[in-house]
């Protein structure tokens, strides 16, 4: 295996198919602006919508109107819209100014044919995607939601962290809202472990990065709220 | 789209790839018994675990013991060992006696590039399995146990519900316990929920089947719990 499949402990930058970009001569590019709808609700399209630059985001929409942002497609990755959904609607909207490749089945499998790269590394993509949501759904059966959030930012140390000064500095811009969506865990608990792992002088947080002060204590406080 | 993938309600007999079986000369048979592990926690085989007959269980460990089962692999499905996942350990066990077939991502690229169908199957199953976790994920986020419960019930009998003198009948082996791994509700809390709908004459579950008396009632019973 010459490339590694990591797991993603965010719903974003999945594993990316770059060599599908050589083909967009045999799909569609269309631009968007920043806030349109390139999927709306309800419409079935049986095509992938492969970004070539900019940002989507996929939202799951349910009949009764409740709705959960699901993940974001970075650039050489795709939201599939190849199959229909029944159980709820799904919406893919430009979060930013983006160029999109839409590709249909047929399209897809001529590319897979001629190139063998393509198809594996999108069959890598949907396992890194599949694989994000087992983990969310695992993350919600095993760990109360205080934990689930200390889980989710350990991790991100672990993998992400970058030891500066006998600290670790993660690069990520994060915002409370984005965290709370991704844990399930309310915008209020978000805040007040913040509020917490600063106070304590665990970990504190800026808009486009999180600093961690003492690891070992952040896995202490894991281990201390899975007890409760 | 000939075939139409449908959502799945229940982590298990995900979209199959039938005409995978037509080539398991080029991979490798091998017979489990009945609670025999197939892949151990930690072990990377780079490979799939394509079922001929019988059925695994693939379950997630957590480095701190806590383990979730994830989802059945049925004949004609797979468990995906081609890619290692760093954050938990997967299990595979045979649920079954079960004949299984190893395939490497070099054998399945051959086997993609001779026939365009099972290729699409393979990709069909992901996204079923993908959708899946999606669907779980989501279900977690923006409902409570009781709610999950009670959409999984309603969804599975508008799914798999047949008309029958005057009820509505699903044939489906699914117990209290499995409901409570698939929710990830507290099987307490299921035994009580399953309590009230036969209280109230709304829903009986036995064994081997599960019949819906007052669908109507059982929706409105969704929709007064969503208001808690």
């Amino acid at each position: 295996m010459e490339k590694t499949n990591s797991y993603y402990i965010l719903p974003n930058n999945f594993y990316p198919i770059k060599k599908l970009q050589n083909y967009i001569h045999m799909g569609v590019v269309r631009n968007y602006s920043k806030g349109q709808s390139i999927v709306l609700p309800g419409e079935l399209i049986y095509k992938i919508v492969y970004v070539l630059s900019g940002r989507l985001s996929i939202s799951f929409l349910n009949e009764d109107g409740r709705q959960k942002l699901m993940y974001y497609a970075d650039p050489h990755t795709y939201a599939d819209r190849l199959f229909p959904f029944d159980d709820c609607y799904v919406h893919v909207i430009a979060e930013e100014n983006s160029t999109v490749c839409f590709f249909s089945k047929e399209e897809l499998l001529e590319i897979f044919q001629q190139d063998k790269e393509v198809l594996f590394d999108f069959i890598t993509n949907y396992s890194s995607k599949c694989g994000y949501f087992m983990r969310e759904a695992k993350e919600m059966v095993l760990y109360n939601p205080t934990v689930r959030v200390l889980r989710l930012l350990y991790e991100l140390c672990l993998t992400q962290g970058k030891s500066v000064d006998n600290v670790y500095q993660i690069d990520i811009k994060l915002s409370q809202k984005a965290i709370s969506e991704i844990t399930g865990v309310h915008f209020v608990t978000i805040s007040k472990i913040f509020g917490l792992l600063k106070k304590e002088n665990i970990l504190y947080k800026t808009t486009s990065k999180i600093t961690v002060i003492d690891l070992e204590r952040l896995k202490e406080l894991i281990n201390k709220w899975m007890e409760l």
